[in-house]
């Protein structure tokens, strides 16, 4: 992209302060906003707080280096500017502020750490509000989003005895590659909110771990850096969203393959990203009047994407083609008589339509149903079923794996591990799957992935979506609970 | 009606101070209500309070304008009064009245309201107790009050994926009269307790976004107040409470049909007002004996009518008909037997017979019935099925139309926006329910109403009505919860 | 029986104040317990407490006013007592007591009670503790106790419309008498806890509004005092434990049909009475060793009771015969093929076999299988079915009504009625439920009891018996609750 | 084992003080550790922490008096010690320590104990926070652990009316051995973390009380001392962790035999123990890096362990052999068709793979596969099934009895009884379980255990593993409770 190379002093830039001439500096270029500023995605108002001055610090955790040279024309870049001679954004650290700081002092150290969980409960804490909001949030009522975990709750196993399992080895392949376990790191945007790294702290933990990370479209660092970052041989997949433009998705899809990617996962649960109500409210309580980050950079999303377009798919790219947010049999059903490679059951992690089922027990029906329409087995060589959603111990997994998935993604989890622990984080974090898989591979009595079999849970309740009857308070507020043995004059802990 | 065109002082009106002798000023006119005192429905104590005084401000709320000149003999009305001589009844600001006015001044602004549960949690703060506790009641444990909101938790839904949703369109006919959503505003009484514009607040709205208003027997303003208020073609349902003097029912319901109303909803849940506690204890707190707003006003229905009184309707109108509290399939046969238009699947809100069904539950065995017993498909243009109560998000009604419903009844909670936040409230309301439908018409990958089917919904847990086994509180008391990872010497938030 | 008619002194008496010689005062009466010492099965200590005084008080709540002359032999009733003589019993009225007298002076007025509960969440805080221990606890872990209730919150109503409901009518026959409503006011043992009338209030206040009271063989009244307070005509039916020695309880049976007692309920789940650790440990907090005044006072009750006893009762009386406490269907069964007249479906009010099911539950199960085998319907005039615990509202009873109960018995709630407001309470009680009664039946769609059928309840999932899996602790406080709107500085009342 | 008879001076042994040459004093002898430290279980640093000083305090509860002669070479231990001359281990009574004294010293009198939920509601504030924490941590999120309880409580009785209970008998006999009670006490580890006497006081019990006990492999005790401090003729069984050598396990068992043990239950289940995260963050408090007790002490169970090594075990014993864990129906057919004589339906105590079914709701499925393959009725004297977890009242031991068990296993609830309040507490819970028993026979109508019959329990809903629809917070928090009547001024206690 054509830039200029002319260096402009900070006093220049400043002069441009306004909605008639709004200017911004970005990593010590200088760009001309103007006419942009109505189609920027996150609102005009947050890049006038930032006219004539330097946006670098506030553009980062949200966009990928390229974003505004992609967005910008060329023309806009007008060139560099002399960072001696612009004036610092003074960052007013807010009491709010001082007391994240206090709390993540206070962090236990990372040895007692003992379950993803942790990890959450750390994070909640210690993360900016904007980035927890944003990670954590869902939509609507948030039903779908605790439903993913709860599905699992209604999972139970049938373990065997009396296996040898001195020697017990979770390791799978994915789509013809290798996986120390049967779980891959799903997509998820914005990763420098949590951590100046972002995505690469995940690309550097799969390697180290020899799993396989999905590289989301909407990664805060751009995929090349991210492709960079990998180790020699390491195995990446690629999320797509697709663009209304279909010469940019053609474009990224062929640099993907180019660059070695292994399998083409297109997001089909989002034509338009969802409405997330905790995230929305956060913008409130900073008085933005912006509609949180995930509509802000979702713009380009196609909503006209349909079954059509996977000829053309096919036509353009060898990768394996997975579709991700496969929420009946009947889609997954039309993806396998397509010739497809595979589908995620998956509702984005409850981001996107609430009562929404989770992936754990659509499962249950789709391998039910293309046993009885197309004779399929599962997990299936040619036809991979693929889970995310509420996923936080290694027994969550196996109980997929038993139900026929070939894998399972986790997105939240690891993201609240370099949030809040850095990549030391994730380390950690994958740490503990392979002992939670190494303990209950034993317990379940299966000696490898292909012995989790489907014997080996009770699934029976999982359709079942029960809400009890609304209480009757005014029976309950007249019984009594019985009161146990008490110390004397010790009031009981509870 | 003949009114003398006297004209009294206030001294001349308050001489009439006593039961044996008790004269009101309603509206600048003076009324003898002292014969009438052991008729009105509200209780003598509550008259005897203006005896002698200008009632307007207590009158206003409760009654519609022409409340008191129907039901008082024409030579009771004895003529008007020069206000000026009228002392002024002097109103005492309580304390607990003056936190009230803080809290209004401390609402968040509208843009700040993301939902309807919204609404109610400010309104329930805002409003008038005595407004919010008759809003917000409903019948013995109001167990089906929360059970119509709950039902809707135990449908899931299926939705497709790579349809192309550029344009989805939630529009729909209703009675064959367009409506911009599948939605009607409901019929509920008593519209000026929560803003001195009562029902027209709702009117308006329903203009502005082109959905239709169920005008209600029990409104505070008088039906031709509404009627003149609405813009021009704009559509208006009537429900109807049938009154013990058919003629009375007559006269209303040709006068409905001369003025435009284009369906009659007949309440058939209702033969007499239920018994709302909550709305009785807020009596007891202002020392006044009465029974509640409820009944006070509604001592005229008669719980006489009966299935002979449909070929009357019949007779004297032709509206389409409709039953609004059908709550088995039984009762809907019968209706489309006798050739009715279509029935309100309706437990009242809940304010009437506690442990009725939800109206959705109710839907789901009166399609499966009239389809085994009259090959009836639904939705059907002949006879339409509507549901109310409960819903609070555009998938609750979304579930209802894949069921089969044309089209859902909401009421509660456009009373709260406007309660909170006057006429701009319930105008965000609707803006709100027009967002989450284009949103979630997207995501269920439907692109307009026809394609929200029977097939995208899990309905199939709907008639499990559980309630746990009680809890073994000495178990769980012992029972010591998990602690996860903390941060030290800084308490968990929870 | 004779008692020596000699008059001692209070100085004298006092003498007797020890194990060696200990007499008592009751009532002016002396007598020598100390050969009966052992034998008191509230233990001896209790009695001690008293050696050598005027015990009355003490004695009055727990026992039948003839209970000392009947269990001592007749050379024990040593004669009067001049009562000037005796010393008062000092009775210190501690902090705890004065701090109950408070609470009872702080009772809302009767007018502003409303439902059943409303009498229990009075009396828990206005009774004398150890009476609330005694009439609220129930076996271990209370289970069954509460579940007696939940249970009817497992089935819904299907009301029907358009029925002429303009009179209705809730009177129905109970073993072949008239009852105002389907209800009667079943045996509860020592009523004099609650209030010094007792028994007497509930036999007064049935015969004011039309129904009838089942007199427990546990009065605190004696039988005779309850007959002689009953107005004429009134009809009453008799509990009956089963004594070890069969004269006495022929005697008993025979006297009671001599009285006119129209119904004779053998309890038959109590072969010895419930561990109720409730009232147990409230015994520990008054330092008193004794079990609890259940298993104090039913020591001389028949374990050996069995099947074969059944023709001698039948020999020996011709009052209708129901067993009380029938928890399946085949001993239903078996006592409907002995030719007895019906069966209470009960767990004694959750207080003898803790996980024994509801009432209501067993109906269901009940009435199905004597249709399946001897072609049975209910209700039925030959074998009634009655049905009682967890009663707290009109619905409540309709409930068992339509699943062919007879009529329900009703208990604890009376209890409370005049523990907490004396006789006007059980007025109040009653006058309530005709209320809910009328409004009910009107909304159901019911002209008369007959009219409350099957086809009105929804008890399709009456047979759950539902625990949640127990809760994720870890994932759920890790959840972040949704935030809904809320005023600015102004903390939410929730 | 030759143990040199040279006699140290306490400061000669100080020297040895280090990592380079650490001997330690256990008991009064000398033993060098040195090369030991890498392999101690515990980990090296807790035995560093009394490097060249006496650790008998610390080693007793954790070990058996003859592991560290077992786990040391000959040559290793060097001989004995003055111990007048060993400078004592100061023992700093912390705050902590003082405040838990306190506690025990508010214990309420023994009488007071009702059942067995509240020896656990004693112990859980009077044992050490560190055998608290190992007696009662479960696996992962201890939902199995929960489960097992919870269970129980959906299963209902089906109680039977009118036969003679004058006597009812709960003994039995289990593998031909006569027993008080269909229970016996099940193996559990680390008994003197408790109570200094540990596994000695539950025989001693057992004697009293004619239960058997099942010694654990794990014992604090030695498998001698707790024989020798048997009763003559008292009757016990032993739980065996296979050994990876098996010559070591073929010692034991046949040393077992000897003794007179007179069934061996070859634990199944636990071919690695869990990772039990309370246990484990206990040890963060005490800043101590080791993994729990459980895992420090079961390094030398055998993860090889297959159905081929079962014909070893019936060629090395003449016991009954029964398998401890079995949690599925195959696995139990294929113990029958082994020719084993029993099975114990068991999860560990919830201990070891969470998400594991409870052994009640596995029994369900044993008996009725095993009647279908194998035309097994239960119980049956050949092939015996036993069940364990959860178990807190006699009705769950009925239960399990009505379903087919043999007898049921119960663990915690003795370990709790003892550390509350030492060998009377057990004594105590004994008493208490065999009044239950009386109490509950009566009540089910069975005079033996043979009449406890699968027609007396309702176990239909045992496989139900159901979850809520998660809360729907927004429409919760804005629902307002109703509220009954209060006392004025007097704030309600709910």
């Amino acid at each position: 992209m054509a830039s200029s190379d002319r260096t402009y002093s900070g006093k220049e830039v400043a002069l441009h302060n306004s909605r008639e001439s709004c200017w911004i500096i970005v990593h010590g270029k200088v760009y001309d906003v103007t006419d942009f500023l109505d189609d920027h995605p996150g609102g005009s108002k947050i890049i006038l707080k930032y006219a004539g001055k330097d946006a670098t610090v506030e553009y980062d955790p949200i966009h990928p280096p390229d974003a505004i040279t992609t967005n910008l024309k060329p023309e806009k870049h007008l060139g560099s500017v002399d960072l001696a001679t612009v004036e610092k954004v003074k960052v007013t650290i807010t009491d709010e502020e001082r007391a994240r700081q206090e709390r993540i002092a206070a962090r236990p150290p990372l040895s007692e750490i003992l379950n993803l969980h942790d990890f959450e409960a750390i994070a909640k804490h210690t993360m900016p509000e904007k980035a927890w909001a944003y990670y954590s949030s869902a939509a609507d009522d948030e039903i779908t989003n605790r439903e993913n975990h709860a599905a699992f709750h209604r999972i139970w196993f049938r373990p065997r005895i009396l296996k040898n399992v001195t020697k017990v080895d979770w390791s799978t392949t994915i789509l013809g590659q290798k996986s120390s376990m049967p779980l891959y790191i799903t997509a998820t945007a914005l990763g420098k909110l949590g951590h100046p790294d972002g995505e690469l702290n995940l690309t550097r933990a799969a390697a180290k771990h020899g799993i396989i990370q999905m590289i989301p479209t909407l990664a805060s660092c751009s995929f090349d850096e991210i492709m960079d970052t990998a180790a020699p041989g390491q195995v990446q997949f690629f999320q797509l969203y697709v663009n209304k433009d279909r010469e940019i998705t053609k474009r990224i899809v062929q640099h993907a393959e180019q660059r070695g990617i292994k399998g083409l996962f297109i997001t089909v649960d989002a034509p338009q990203l969802g409405r997330r109500e905790k995230d929305m409210r956060q913008k409130f309580e900073a008085e933005d009047p912006s509609e949180g980050a995930a509509r802000a950079i979702s713009s380009f999303i196609d909503p006209g994407l349909d079954w059509s377009d996977m000829a053309w798919f096919k036509s353009i790219t060898k990768m394996p083609l997975i579709l991700k947010g496969v929420q009946c049999w009947e889609d997954a059903l039309e993806a396998y008589d397509l010739g497809l490679n595979g589908v995620v059951l998956s509702n984005h992690g409850g981001r996107q339509l609430d009562f929404a089922r989770s992936g754990i027990e659509v499962l249950v029906e789709v391998t039910s149903k293309l046993k009885e329409m197309r004779g399929l087995s599962f997990p299936n060589e040619k036809f991979q079923l693929f889970v995310d959603g509420g996923v936080r111990r290694a027994t969550d997994v196996m109980k997929a794996i038993a139900l026929g998935a070939t894998a399972v993604g986790v997105g939240r989890p690891f993201l609240y591990a370099y949030s809040a622990y850095g990549p030391e984080g994730i380390n950690q974090a994958l740490q503990i799957l392979h002992d939670e898989f190494e303990m209950n591979m034993r317990l379940l009595g299966a000696r490898n992935i292909k012995e989790v079999v489907a014997g080996m849970v009770d699934a029976s309740n999982i359709h079942l979506h029960m809400v009890s009857v609304p209480a009757d308070n005014l029976y309950e507020s007249n019984y009594e609970r019985l009161q146990g043995a008490r110390l004397r004059e010790i009031k009981n802990k509870l």
